[in-house]
């Protein structure tokens, strides 16, 4: 069952949107991938401090996910091992010259986007070159999505965050929120990944003007050091703490179990299960639905594979999620 | 006049070859280009010496060439200019990001041929990696085309040439050689640009198993302490030693002079106008033809121009080639 009358958008960056768009290209003709753009970690971050250019990571991970082509793919996420380009994946070096030759990194995407023959677009959600900075409890600034997604907040209130300059949405980007009929914020860093995305300027309102129904997907386990103890309600509620208002309409959660030995391996790395309490909150005004989300099997990390990073091997499984949404989009 | 049924084949690699596929891709249907692997500065050198692969270089200058989209002619030719990219083209990164996913250089080169749109193919002359060695009359060993571009020949004899590893012909590039209808050797440098091609073990029994004309299209200057004092025959005479063999049919040589200003940058430069002595050989067993071969513009480079490095001033007009190339095929 293919859809090709909704439009689709997912926001985020990094692995969720990958695993998500990767299962949704085949279901929906019309999807667009709104990438958080304030990487500053290792091959991204090297690219924007000595080219000056945007970066480009969670942009190639969405451009590879939606693209039908299996060498073309591989080739974009081809990560040199050896001499002065190691550590940089091919599609990284590749949107940083095109993002040079054209002038324009939206341009660049484009360009990038029709080489690749991807499904639907990817765009960047700002391109204003911006940074997520952090401000602790003793008002200490740290900047840097980097230095943030390793910055200890167990000891912090919620964290207070913000992107320096104080980045706009890009134009595409709040078009697109508009036409849209469903939105699905993506699973993935809450403070690091998501936070940077809906914290740029216009994209809250453009998400409460739009008339498209709001999903986020939760994340399956916690962050340790980060979103310890963090439940289903925890979580949305920090979305809509970035997006400045009540805009979710739908809470997808993974009510399943992996296998103990999996969960024993997560345990001992500080990371546990995301639980729902339903009693938590009183009254909500999302709809929170349970699954069992939990990809059946165990995820085997390839070399050069683009979720070798930061990844978990306990999965999503999105293609459950496609039904579901469908029938959000009927009701 | 568009010539669908010839089989055009061109040999060389570098600026020469750059500046012939460029202006015949218009005129014919089928241009395949056999390249020199043998290069090894620059950005190509480094790739080699830190990946292992081969030399990207003058492969993109020909796959540019014959690609008819300028977005992506200008992409894959864009040097980067800052840090650890420095020095490098996208091109080159590219096609040994490739040569890296698809374990092959041939398959490679193919695939960006597809992505560049090229007319024509663009062919390795060998997939061994090899390099340009030469003896010098101490019977001193220079290794690699880079170093021996830079050699002071010019209290040598003919310098002895060879290939290290013995490097044979692609069978792709013999294959090309045995079905083309006309064989052009490109202008070029005559000892580390065009020797490295033509040495390939092979390369000479298939210019003489096949049935095409060959042409020889000869340098317009002579090159400092390298070929100094050379004519047409000499350049003839040292193309036909590295075959092992007469081979030529058609020598075309430049008989018209430049501005007297431009001239005497070159003459400043130790680089003087290549002559033809009708009585320097008594017997020919290749026709000589001479035009008046120089661009009339005036060549202004631009920075980032693939030509940029050791171009001359001095060019090639090919346009005028064309038609005598089909006069040739049509005797």
């Amino acid at each position: 069952m293919k859809k090709s009358d909704i439009n689709l958008v997912v926001i985020g960056g990094g692995t969720g949107s990958f695993t998500l768009l990767q299962a949704f290209k085949g279901s929906f003709d019309s999807i667009t991938a709104l990438v958080n753009m304030a990487d500053n970690g290792g091959s991204s971050g090297m690219l924007r401090d000595e080219l000056g250019v945007l970066p480009p990571g969670d942009i190639r991970q969405c451009l590879v996910a939606l693209s039908p082509a299996p060498e073309l793919r591989d080739l974009f996420n081809y990560r040199f091992d050896n001499g002065t380009l190691k550590g940089h994946t091919l599609g990284n070096i590749f949107l940083s010259a095109l993002e040079k030759t054209t002038g324009n990194f939206t341009q660049a995407v484009k360009s990038a986007s029709k080489i690749l023959r991807i499904t639907g677009q990817v765009i960047p959600i700002t391109t204003v070159d911006t940074h997520l900075v952090m401000l602790d409890s003793e008002k200490k600034t740290i900047t840097g999505q980097f230095l943030i997604e390793n910055t200890d907040m167990s000891l912090e209130t919620k964290p207070e965050l913000s992107l320096e300059p104080n980045a706009g949405i890009n134009p595409e980007a709040r078009e697109a929120l508009l036409k849209a009929d469903i939105i699905v914020i993506a699973p993935g860093n809450l403070y690091t990944s998501l936070a940077p995305a809906l914290l740029v300027r216009g994209v809250g309102d453009a998400l409460k003007e739009s008339k498209a129904k709001k999903v986020y997907i939760c994340n399956l386990v916690t962050k340790p050091k980060q979103t310890d103890n963090y439940d289903v309600d925890d979580y949305a509620s920090e979305i809509e703490r970035f997006i400045g208002g009540p805009v979710l309409d739908y809470v997808f959660y993974n009510n399943d179990e992996p296998p103990a030995d999996l969960l024993n391996r997560y345990t001992h790395d500080g990371e546990y299960l995301v639980k729902y309490d339903p009693k938590s909150a009183p009254e909500r005004h999302y709809q929170v639905i349970g699954l069992p989300l939990i990809a059946k099997e165990e995820v085997h990390v390839k070399e050069g594979d683009p979720m070798a990073q930061n990844r978990s091997l306990i999965r999503h499984d999105p293609y459950l999620l496609i039904p579901e949404i469908l029938a959000i989009y009927e009701k």
